[in-house]
This record gives structure tokens, sequence and C-alpha cells, in this order.
């Protein structure tokens, strides 16, 4: 029997990578994708085909309404920043963070996993591009694998829970090779914080910069469609 | 200023006599709900009339279909055990367990708790009547307060979340008697795990049970109706 791993898939670049990643390692995936009230409701789609073209086992939408909750420009009123190109060093927390998210993912990653006797769990944080993020850092994965072996009925009994973040130390450049290498398509991907209407990426988010950022310095042409200046 | 605490409450008597103790220690209270697709769902209205009860500043009550995850007898069809009698000494997890459900429910608390500016987080917890759950232990508490603290924004650059378990070590006849002393009406509050369709509580699941051994050794009359045995 192979091994089963339980696979965060927000719909975007990184998720789709670290899916791309478990798969190979020959692990049955089963992904999981939150409905939590972002602006991009079309990363869910994104994620759905995406868990298709990986012939998942099982794709999960759990729906959250962290809006009630809010604090963060994606889900609530607050302007997410836009800008012609990415700013270098920036050490503050972005207002695109969300109270918390990740803790909320895994935790119900976590509980799908004991359910169905898995003991690996995949999330793809990056700690360079994303170092304001202080939920996508490695001592917070170490944190909560800790967390997940001390709290749960399978960590007492049965075996140990591993909290996989393959991209944690990888460029975005590196990232998309490895995604390419991979058979990846990365077309299938959605990374805009804030689309238009019709699903049109903005280019001018931070994850857009990054994401156009990651495939010029990959050599790799960008599959994006990004709406024009003017229109944004 | 008074110090802002978010305050985990289910609409039993732990969560009840856990709101009451925060309350009495000054803090302003914000409580925080979870239909998770339980099958008391009268505690939700429980937890309503003891927000207001208490004149919290805000009842927060989220959404989250713990069903798609499955894995318990609150949430599936696996069957709420029914006894005469408490079993003692039980060393194993019992089917009422639900999967990895403090750490979500606390990541939400937490979340909120970053919103709101609050770094006290309360939960009513117990180590010695559900020494089954590893999500009620001391050690898990630690833990959760450790990534609390790594993996959040306010954690890393304003203060130091606490997570709060008063109850932690003491008897459901020392929680009851702390109850009355501070003028909680555990009339409010609902314990069943599986009650009848007009809310009327079994007597017989393991949280009636509980809940009426401690009104006993307390000495203290239960105030609950439950179902009589004929009934069940």
């Amino acid at each position: 029997m192979q091994k089963k791993a339980v696979v965060l898939l927000s719909g975007g670049l990184d998720s789709a990578t670290t899916l791309a990643i478990a798969s190979a390692q020959g692990y049955d995936c089963y992904t999981i994708s939150f409905n939590y009230g972002q602006r991009n409701q079309f990363e869910l789609g994104a994620a759905e085909k995406i868990a298709a073209h990986f012939k998942v086992v099982d794709h999960l939408v759990i729906s959250i309404d962290l809006r009630k909750i809010g604090g963060s420009a994606l889900t609530s009123e607050i302007a997410v920043p836009k800008s012609q190109k990415l700013q270098e060093n920036v050490e503050a927390i972005p207002v695109t963070y969300v109270p918390a998210r990740n803790t909320i993912f895994l935790s119900l990653a976590l509980a799908w996993a004991e359910t169905l006797d898995a003991f690996d769990i995949f999330i793809g944080v990056n700690a360079l591009d994303f170092s304001g993020y202080p939920d996508c850092r490695p001592a917070f994965i170490e944190a909560f694998e800790q967390l997940a072996n001390i709290g749960t009925k399978s960590g007492q009994e049965h075996g140990k829970f591993k909290i996989h973040a393959p991209l944690s130390h990888l460029s975005k450049a590196e990232i998309i090779r490895k995604g390419v290498e991979l058979r990846l398509d990365y077309s299938l991907t959605h990374s805009c914080y804030d689309p238009s209407e019709q699903g049109i990426a903005c280019g001018m988010c931070e994850s857009c910069l990054l994401r156009k950022k990651g495939f010029r310095q990959a050599g790799i042409p960008d599959p994006t469609t990004y709406q024009s200046l003017e229109e944004v």
C-alpha cells in the first residue's frame, strides 16, 4: 500500500508545485482547499483543475468564513497594495497577512489526515519570498509538527505526523524550474490577490509581481494573462 | 482600559464556568462558538444565552463543517455510547473524540484575538475528566501557546499570547462549586452529546454522566432535566 499524504492546495503556483512534488515522491495524495472569503475566488476553481490534473484520490473544499474575523486585506475592505515593481528587503508584515491562516489551515488538514490515517502533510510555504509572514517560517512548521503529535489521538497512539514544506528554502525561480521538471502546467495556477471580475490577474499585487519575477529569473515564459496597466 | 480576552464558549458547563472566571478576573470578554455539525445544536443557543448573561462585548459564531472530515461520534453516524454509569479508569480515547478539534478551535480563537489586539485566550479544557482526549492536556495547551507566539504577527511584534486553562486540574465538583460561587446559573448550560429533538439531555452519555456525578459530589442540586430511562 502506498503512503497517503494530505496536501494543502490553494490553486496558486507554490501549492501546485508542492502537490507535484508529493505526487512524484509516490504518495497517494488527498488535497484540501479552503473557501475562506478570499478576494480571489478563482483560485478555488484552479485548485480543482490542478487536483484533477494530478489525479488525487480525493479533493476536499472546506468553507470557513474568515471575513467574520477580518484583519486582512485579503478578507476585508482593506485595499490590496499595488505597485509596478516589488519592494525589496521589506521587513514589516504586509497587510495581506491573514491572522493565523496557516495555523487554521494546517489544523483542518491535520484533522483530515487523522481521519484518513495519513501522517504526511504537505504545505507550500516559502521562507524566502514571504519572509514577512510569520506562519511561513521553518520555526512555525516545526512548532506545528510538535503540536500535531501532542494534540491528536493518532499522534499519541499510532505514529508520527510530519509536516513537509519542500519549498521552504527555494526561490520562486527554483520552484518554477522544479514544477516544469515535474511537468506541472502553470497555466492552471492562479496567484493574484485581487483579480478582475473575469478572473484576470492584476499584475501589480505582491503575489503577481513575485510570480512575474520568478518566471523571468527562471528563464521560462510566464503563461499568465495579466491586466494591462490601463485596466488596473 | 481593561484587558480583552477571547473565551471559547461551547454552551457546556466547563466553558461557561471558564467565562465566569475570565469575567471575574476583570477581562472584557469576547466569546466564540463553533457550529461544526455537532449532534447537539442546542448548545449553540445555550452559548448565546450564557454570553448575554455575562454581558460579553461580542459573541461570534463560526460555522465550519467538520462532518466533511468525520472520524467522530459527535459529527458522523458513529453511535454515541450510552451507559447507566461512568466507566472508571478508562485509558483509551473515546469515540466522541473529534480529530484535532481543539487545535482548530484555538486557531480560530487566535485569529480573532489577533484582530482584536487581545493576548489572552481562555479555554475550558479539563485534564482530569477528559484525560482520554489528547487535546485537553496541559502539554497540548503549552504547545499551542508556543505556536501562537511563533506563528502570528502580534506574537512576533507586539506581545505574548497566553492560553488560560483555569479548569485544567479541577474535578467536575470543584468546577461546579467555583461556578456557583461566581453566580453562574447552570440551568443555562447544556452538556449532552446526544439530546432529544426537543433538546432534552439523554442522561446516559459520558458527558451527562460526568455532569450528574459532578453535581452529586458537589452537593449542589442539578438543575438539568434528563430523559427518563424509558425514553432513551
